[in-house]
């Protein structure tokens, strides 16, 4: 039998999906739920903390004796004053240092961290199979020339962005780079770029995994919320990275693209 | 006795600022505003042309004995149904084709085609002697050791946008990038990270030019309404590269920073 899976839930409806997928195969499961970042009203976790009490969590992980460990949905960077850390979290936080600083290389640490600690993380994919994006359209609709071209471009930007350790969204249309994310998140950068839109052809959303990204933790996700957003703020389609993404139940996502008119597409990315 | 100027009017207060150096100094102006970007509460100008209407400013200008050109103040792209292209604007854009998704690309052929038509195309700073940022200090404040690592991160941050032809704007805070700026501009920003702030030390804006950028027309520009914003949103300080930026009248800079507790300084940036 395989071990009960611990599954620390950020953000949007993954860490359910996620859980769901475990208990179908037969799987355990034992949901840390992040105050402030998973949602209350849909996820139905065993215990909730602050994303400080790194010492509690440990204890409440092997109090309910997981070995496996898996991070799910996005987490909103906190501030020091959110964070309010534990003896623990301060302990590590020290040990860290300026490495804190970048996204990438705080989530590197994190996982070591825990893996110091004897627990193994896996990545969210290697429990649920189709969750990886796999190259292909998803739906029925394809991009355009111009599309493929602003997906082109948005790659580029991505990937420039991700090599600072920056965000991992860029919006582009008709050749022209919209918005780019950083802190603030996708759903914002959807949301302002809906406001800076030009006449014509809509943009089209790329998210790619920042280029030495800790792929365990904080691969791009899209589902059918991504779509939806897309949809309001006037963007024709969405393009992901082969392999460098999570795509949340393809075949909701595949027809909530078709009744958008939106396309969806994961590309292969040379790295 | 030097020709007239023909001054191209876009946004914020350094267009009022570079005429009335000129009359000061007593050369004659000749003041294009710009419909939708350059203020008509405040500008003064001489006649008011959309920026589709390429033919008539170009006929407006001669009309008007002007020989030597210059941009100042910044224009928003405008989708090209705002636009709206007289037969020469559109005979221009046919030209460009694809070149005009570019903003670097834009600007220089908007150059060339006016140095084409028989004018000369200066720079604002030409004008006005002590509009370069000159390496060094404006006010009383300067930035701490945290700062200036902030500081040389939006730096590294700003030449990578830079060089994809993006934004030339970036707020680093505490080594962390809150926000990076493309088509929304630089007070968007500003307003945005105010939103995403972490505790303790603010952040700090830096505004670089791009690498490969028409610097006669379109350099970063400061001015006390940059300082107003930029304190207005917890910021520290504001960072520009020694003879790639413009500052609106250093002196009340200087003294708007010191006000508002703020640092402003030029640096040398290596090419």
């Amino acid at each position: 039998m395989t071990a009960k899976l611990g599954i620390v839930a950020g953000g949007g409806e993954l860490p359910t999906h996620v859980a769901a997928a475990c208990k179908k195969a037969g799987r355990e499961v034992f949901i840390v739920g992040l105050d402030g970042q998973a949602d209350p009203d849909t996820l139905d976790a065993d215990v909730w903390i602050r994303l400080g009490e790194a010492g509690r969590g440990l204890e409440l992980l092997r109090e309910a004796n997981v070995e496996e460990l898996t991070f799910v949905g996005p987490v909103k960077r906190p501030s020091l004053r959110q964070l309010r850390p534990d003896a623990r979290t301060a302990r590590f936080l020290a040990k860290l240092g300026a490495a804190a600083l970048g996204d990438n290389s705080l989530l590197s640490a994190v996982a070591s961290e825990l893996e110091r600690e004897g627990f193994r993380v896996i990545a969210p994919e290697s429990v649920l199979d189709d969750l990886l994006a796999v190259e292909g359209q998803y739906g029925a609709h394809a991009p355009d020339e111009m599309a493929l071209g602003d997906v082109a471009r948005g790659i580029r930007v991505a990937r420039a962005l991700g090599a600072l350790d920056i965000g991992q969204a860029v919006i582009v249309q008709q050749g022209h780079v919209l918005g780019v994310e950083a802190a603030e998140g996708t759903d914002r950068l959807i949301e302002r770029c809906a406001g800076l839109r030009l006449d014509g052809e809509g943009g089209v959303l790329v998210k790619i995994a920042k280029p030495g990204q800790e792929r365990r933790i904080d691969l791009p996700t899209i589902g059918t919320a991504t779509v939806a957003a897309a949809a309001a703020a006037g963007l024709r389609g969405i393009a992901v990275e082969a392999g460098g993404a999570l795509v949340v139940d393809p075949d909701r996502l595949a027809a909530a693209a078709d009744e958008a008119g939106l396309f969806v597409i994961a590309i292969a990315v040379e790295s």
